[in-house]
């Protein structure tokens, strides 16, 4: 089964890429009023059962695919 | 309106972040059969309807946001 995981930085962190991308954006004559950049990682588990990969997910994505002290994520079954 | 924008690399293009991932997780003795990795991007618009919003941040992410080259693009609406 596939999971999506959606890894933001958190409000209180300096988003470099984003603040980049915006000045990028507005320069190409885009009006946007903010803009922030994560990453976004699809994990193809041999869990079938949606809970278990799930859960599964989300000990991958506290131990190696976000970092707590910059980051947040959130999961999606795909 | 917010608007996500999912950019992934092709399924032909070497997905170097995704091997590195998928290689560090098999290490720390999670199983799984492939991994991903691209990146997400949250636009905040000035169009408060769907169908305007949707429109325009197509238009950024195949301007701006994406490689059509090496990567696609999703579209949500937030």
């Amino acid at each position: 089964m596939k999971i999506g995981v959606k890894v933001m930085p958190r409000k209180e962190v300096l988003d470099t890429q984003g603040r980049a991308v915006e000045s990028t954006l507005r320069q190409a004559g885009k009006k946007l009023n903010a803009c922030m950049v994560g990453r976004y990682v699809v994990l193809d588990l041999p869990e079938t059962e949606k809970t278990a990969a799930i859960a599964k997910a989300k000990e991958m994505a506290e131990s190696v695919l976000h970092n707590p002290l910059i980051e947040t994520f959130e999961l999606e079954a795909l």
